[in-house]
């Protein structure tokens, strides 16, 4: 079935995408899992070709164009690719990063960080999740005390993406410690003042070249200038963004799943046992048919989220129920397809492995499953 | 989520198909469902609004208008009154019987029968499952014997809806039973003569307004003016409309699951236990979230297909996904919305408990569930 | 596997109670079943063969064993009959009723009810569910006001199992309305006072010989020597036997699963399709497969239970994990085998079919599966 | 539930395996997953305990008991103290090559091997497995062609537990290409001969602690007086053991999973969202009690399993049971714990997490899912 709503001028930067993604991600891949995160001339060649900044202003070096589904396209090529988990740093930036500039930004933000962004200069983080407070965003206990035209920054924050490459930090923080979700605001952090550390990259099950790791504020001094947004609107700014940095992953799991379903038709022609085929057992051919059925139908939805969104129209319903459905089916899928390849499954150079080990933490971050099913749960008036 | 693909000219539709359900089926279905078999007046109401001949050419009482959102719309609006299964005898012949006749008749059959059938004087059936042939339809043993311009039918037939109440049925019959499918043909068997005659009506665990029964052949004489297409063709004939007939339950199947959620959150709100209304049990919360979202995917998804069915691309293997994947997903959610109901779940006055009864079949019939799976799992080349 | 803790006194008894089965209850399921109700001499039967009464003292006609491998023979039998449902009352007369008499009645009591009961002259029932409590018991609304020496009794009741054929019920009222769970009291209700009332028999979707019914309390005068056990203990009473009556529940779900899998093994075998024996199709073969699996492990847990109750340390959790985990085993193993059957386990006459509709009540009646799981949850401080 | 079968010798034996495990493995595990394989002084440090050899004769060094009991406490213990699969090589020793001597050898190669094999001063391999062959055996391809008093051994062996420890290997090898699985024989390798090599650690997702390589064999020469058993029975002898290396698997499944569980029990307990322990959600309430239900199940079916396996009863369908749904379940158990810790669960020094990536192959290796279904299959007559 075609695909809904892609048209030529997508197909095109798809094929510049598949380029980019060709010559500088693949070739790489295994060095940036051994050392743990990507070199940061990843993310200039990606602003090279424009990858970084479709959305931003042409002022700025962007494409100028609010349309998701170039943003799509960069997870469906890296997954294609066997890469998704090496580019998830750009997905960062792309995808939920940049758009809190976008929104928030004033003039004067705006011509300082945006070129940098767009062309790859500057790496981007968001800093919102603490030890204390994953899900539950409200409860975060990094404060900013206001003096003069500073804010002091003192906290921690974990499970940040792009932490060690980072050059500018959207950060969650609590500038009325006694306000509760109106007491927080958004503060950008320019690495590298006194007072700000990063801890040693996380050491996680999977996404091996996803430099995660935790970031420290000790009396660190921001410009008032770096305020993102008005003082007290923070928690409202984030909810607002959060559908479409759910969107970014419902994306990423539907190619994840749709190349692991590739992956393993390839696999269980060629590999035989018992004198067969492998995927001519009917368990096998029916596991199959199901990953094909499942993954078309996520793709449809996905689809027309993507327009939904395209038209301003997605709600905050719609990518929790894409959230968590398809994160929950690329699990399923690179699952059986880990079963299907037996103990090859369970060697890391193959790339069915890699997705089991990556796809992990899908169901957790940018919002856990059972947040999702709180979220749609709530909208029924339960 | 907007529906996908429906306009204007089919809402005007869905108001007549709603008043249509109001007045002629839902008074009649308690009736009924004891009485084991639909009113024959029903049809006649039906043809009276359109409802029967969407797809027939105007000069024989028809819309004209080969769209089966027509069709989609019936169903909706008869799983939205709790009916569903009361109006499945004329699902099967809009849906299902009506296109053997439209796409094989010769111009004298046509003339002969669509007026009928279009006005919902005659009452179609499908007759091809056998006691010993189910999905396996090329195993059919049901014989017809030319003689002259006669062909003498001996056999049976059995699981046929509308099989008390028809007039007309199209049947799958062997003119050469030395050719396998190739020796299958397709009468119109007029009911009534001598050598037909029909079962008592099957004691079935739901869907008891259907008149399911068995027919009996016993050197039945039918003119070889009744042959339906060429002989030797029926089986293709077959294949080509299986598309089409799966894509009607697929229709049913997600509408019904849609109710059938519908009808739980309104109980979980209204019914309290342990002080407080049942839906706000976060058990209960999140089971209401998961059937809302694979609802919503469910119709993305029949939307689509509906779509490609309208320009005419729908495949073998969407509708064989679309058709699996609802069914199943329908039975999930009855099942799940009986538990919901606790003991009013197993009442048989509920709509749910009949919901659960009446859709378990629809895993099995117009193709198994494992029956799609092989049809999805070989055109992967498994 | 041998069965665990089953002895030669227990293996003749069965042998007994199979002999009971096929003479008494099969020659009359298919009359129940339509007529909506066992007849009386079902229960005179089942007394003469020593099987209402095994746990009675001798002196009352009993046999004077507290083993609840007896009861459990029971209900293996009937479901080995494919009788299970029309054995119900039988059921809940020995497993369910009959314990709160034993361990509740004063000398007086015992030998006013007790002989009846155990010779099957009176038959049983337990109500206290209400329509507006179920699961949860504390919130029953029948009041039992008193008034000399009789309490005046209102309220009613709902899906109490036997109830057209009662003669004494074990009854929850509300003797101080305002104590919560402490006001709590069981009343001994012998049917055919001024007052009582029988609602019709509940349609339900299956258990069809099942004489399941409301019953209304209208200025009902009960003697207070009716009263069973202390003013204001019945709710701990209740609490008390729920574990034997979850173990009931139990025993019979493994025992319908177990039936239904061997059901579904000789249908398999017989049934062809594309020119095997269904059953040679792999995905057929793991299903059966996987049943037998479960089917065995859930034997063990129950025979581990069975022994820990003969032993008096069955605890209120690990009924609850055998009765939630054998219901929803029994349910995927009768929906399965329904989906292996194909029409033919839609059809009413087909034990398969039975056995679906049948144990569908299984995972609500006795405490719901989601309570089952609270009262684990619970158990472990959370 | 108290266990079933464990007796006063096997607690006083779990003491002092408990004090082995707390000593010799925990403080080495990091160090161990680091560098890929475990030290040899680890096998010495258990045979000195006496937990290499329960099985062996005293005459060598052995307990003399034949007590599989003994067994499952090492791997009950490991998976206790979170290193189950640092002590992955002791278990393949212990539980599933030993057995290969012990039952094979002849009393002068018992005499040659068992004292250093008990002693934990060799260190045992068990090679079945090949690139192109792995659940289906007798699809092997590495030959043995005998010279003389020797064989000369050519092909490779992959996924070999111990591979890189190993100083005796049971090889299986082809000695009669042409007679399908009566050609296979067993041969004892000693490593460091000529024309043996071994390949480099392969890179798996995790079990990073146990040394798993491939093997090769150029022109390698055995003595004869290494033959294990008859030439051509080594299919035979294989089949015979088989089920208690899966039985192996079964208890270090369940005991993985009872750990998981415990774990997360006390992990929701400790960690707070929203204002409450995360454990006081319902939806995480069910989850806790719906492991805890399955794992006690599973824990009573191992515990049968063991007893009947004591008794020399054990027969190759239960233990092909007992290994599919006992290491399906471990890994249900550990996904959920991996979902309950959040972020956390993907931090690779957390347990939870060690479990999710380490558990992953029990579903594969011994046996996958699918065989044993197969086996379960036929055994039925389908």
């Amino acid at each position: 079935m075609e695909r809904l709503g892609f048209e030529a001028e997508h197909e095109a930067f798809r094929e510049s995408v598949r380029r980019f993604v060709t010559e500088h991600v693949v070739p790489h891949r295994e060095d940036w899992e051994r050392t743990g995160r990507v070199g940061r001339g990843l993310f200039r060649a990606a602003g090279a070709v424009g990858i970084l900044g479709v959305a931003a202003p042409e002022e700025y070096g962007g494409g100028g164009v609010d349309d998701f589904r170039y943003n799509a396209i960069l997870s469906e090529e890296l997954a294609t690719a066997d890469v998704l988990s090496a580019g998830l740093g750009l997905s960062l930036q792309a995808d939920i990063a940049l758009p809190y500039l976008l929104h928030n930004c004033t003039p004067e933000q705006a011509a300082r960080w945006l070129p940098a962004v767009v062309s790859g200069e500057a790496i981007l983080a968001l800093a919102m999740s603490e030890p204390g407070a994953g899900s539950d965003v409200a409860g975060i206990a990094t404060t900013a005390a206001r003096q003069g035209d500073h804010y002091v920054v003192n906290g921690s924050k974990t499970f940040i993406t792009n932490a060690l490459n980072a050059d500018l930090i959207v950060t969650a923080v609590k500038t009325d410690p006694s306000a509760g979700r109106k007491g927080i605001s958004l503060l950008v952090i320019e690495t590298g003042a006194a007072g700000f550390s990063r801890g040693p990259k996380l050491a996680k099950v999977g996404q091996h070249a996803a430099d995660t790791a935790e970031l420290f504020f000790d009396d660190l001094r921001v410009p008032v200038a770096n305020l993102l947004g008005e003082e007290g609107r923070g928690f409202y700014v984030m909810m607002k963004h959060l559908a479409q940095e759910r969107l970014a992953v419902t994306v990423q799991a539907t190619a994840q799943a749709r190349r692991a379903f590739e992956i393993c038709v390839e696999y269980v022609k060629g590999r035989h046992a018992f004198g067969q085929p492998i995927g001519s057992f009917q368990h096998n051919r029916f596991l199959l048919a199901e990953m094909k059925t499942e993954v078309e139908i996520a793709q449809t939805y996905v689809d027309r989220l993507l327009l939904s969104h395209v038209r301003g129209e997605l709600t905050a319903v719609e990518a929790a129920q894409g959230k968590w459905w398809t994160t929950e089916l690329c699990q399923r899928v690179v699952d059986r397809g880990v079963q299907l390849h037996g103990g090859y499954g369970y060697m890391a150079e193959y790339p069915i492995a890699r997705a089991w080990i990556d796809s992990r933490i899908q169901t957790i971050y940018a919002g856990t499953t059972e947040v999702m099913k709180e979220i749609i749960g709530r909208s029924l008036g339960l």
